[in-house]
């Protein structure tokens, strides 16, 4: 593991008390920043660690809290509030942008050159964000969920989305991405979707395979790939620091 | 323009005397290789500066003859061979296996690191290549035709495959990715596709616009990110000079 200057912080958001990880680049001046979601249920080192490593690349980045206190839900609890977040995205957004607010005004962060990742869920997150015009250079899912109930409001998007999808993912059928491709379209969102064949659900995650899901599979070329396409885009749009 | 070493090479294909366009890095230990593949109409100075332009990274490069002479045919004569192609690859096939035994004769090639690219229908005809089972580490195709007759001899495909392409893109519609999608995945192929949003067929090509074909169209950010996709691939096959 990278050793980085690393700390919690709490904020609030909808009355919940959230703790995420701020992970920063040892000194320098203001440079580009990350949001990073997680998975579906919550704040766990998965999401913490990929925060690390961009601060170890020298990226201010702010691991988000989902559910309060900066825990995981079981995967039964965190369900319902994922259903009731995709019918109606302000509980997510809400969070999002409060999580946003703290690391915007993280000294070392130079608020133009801001960036949003998430992980499955998280990556929806991060593009409902992006559906309220938040200031965001890139957005960046890594196989995310691409369903909204707002599709209108993706002419709100601000920066340059980048999907990485597993073209097995179950969670991700063809008809989900031909939807989104059509949404990104005619909102004019410079947009872009990787496809990578062989390969499913949460492939960024070696421990996802206690979940024991189909198709659900820890793939490490796909996870270096993507992790590379995400730092192509940082690289056009944040600036490598 | 880059300026490397480079001289036409003739041979025979099918009994038609071809002329490619060898450009070599400046000396150095053998070293990767790439087939550059045209446009439909043929050998153009698109293809050449392609060719160029890799030679200039290090990579030995042969632009590829498709109709012979090494000039372009006017699209109204290209397209009755591409038809013949399309229905029976053997004759493409042909063709780029001929280019491909002059790459690989050529002393700066290092045999075991050789990859396949090309520009629309020469990204069709890249993956016939690969179907042949060239000893092909990878193959990429911008705007490539996604088609074939011969869906079942992608089994025989050893290299990587990534496919660039515009999510308008007149020539490969929704289903012939889906298509594309199907056959890879049952050939066991390690693919991938990069979909590229509001971006239309023969991207990389500032001079389509004298063409004034609907959705065909020159996209300069596309051009440089595909190009870095490849050469991210490269890095990853055949590995950088």
């Amino acid at each position: 593991m990278i050793t980085v200057p690393e700390r919690e912080v709490e904020y609030q958001a909808e009355g919940e008390r959230m703790i995420g990880l701020m992970a920063t680049p040892d000194g320098g001046p203001p440079g580009p920043a990350v949001l990073v979601s997680p998975e579906a249920p919550g704040l766990t080192d998965h999401c913490r660690d990929r925060a690390r490593q961009l601060a170890g690349l020298g990226y201010a980045a702010l691991a988000v809290d989902f559910h309060g206190g900066g825990k995981p839900l079981p995967v039964e609890e965190a369900q319902p509030r994922l259903r009731a977040w995709v019918a109606d995205p302000a509980g997510i957004r809400a969070r999002l942008g409060a999580a946003l607010d703290v690391l915007l005004a993280e000294p070392g962060v130079d608020r133009d050159r801001v960036a949003a990742i998430g992980f499955c869920y998280g990556g929806a997150a991060s593009l409902e964000l992006a559906r309220t015009g938040a200031d965001l250079k890139a957005v960046v899912g890594f196989h995310p969920g691409l369903n909204t109930t707002r599709q209108a409001e993706s002419r709100n998007i601000r920066g340059k989305v980048l999907m990485l999808v597993g073209a097995d993912d179950p969670i991700v059928p063809p008809e989900m991405r031909l939807a989104f491709e059509t949404e990104m379209t005619e909102a004019g969102v410079d947009w872009r979707l990787v496809l990578y064949g062989g390969v499913g659900h949460s492939f960024t995650n070696p421990l996802i395979r206690e979940f024991n899901l189909p198709r659900f599979a820890y793939d490490a070329q796909a996870d270096r790939r993507s992790w590379r396409a995400m730092l192509d885009l940082f690289a056009e749009t944040i600036g490598a620091p």
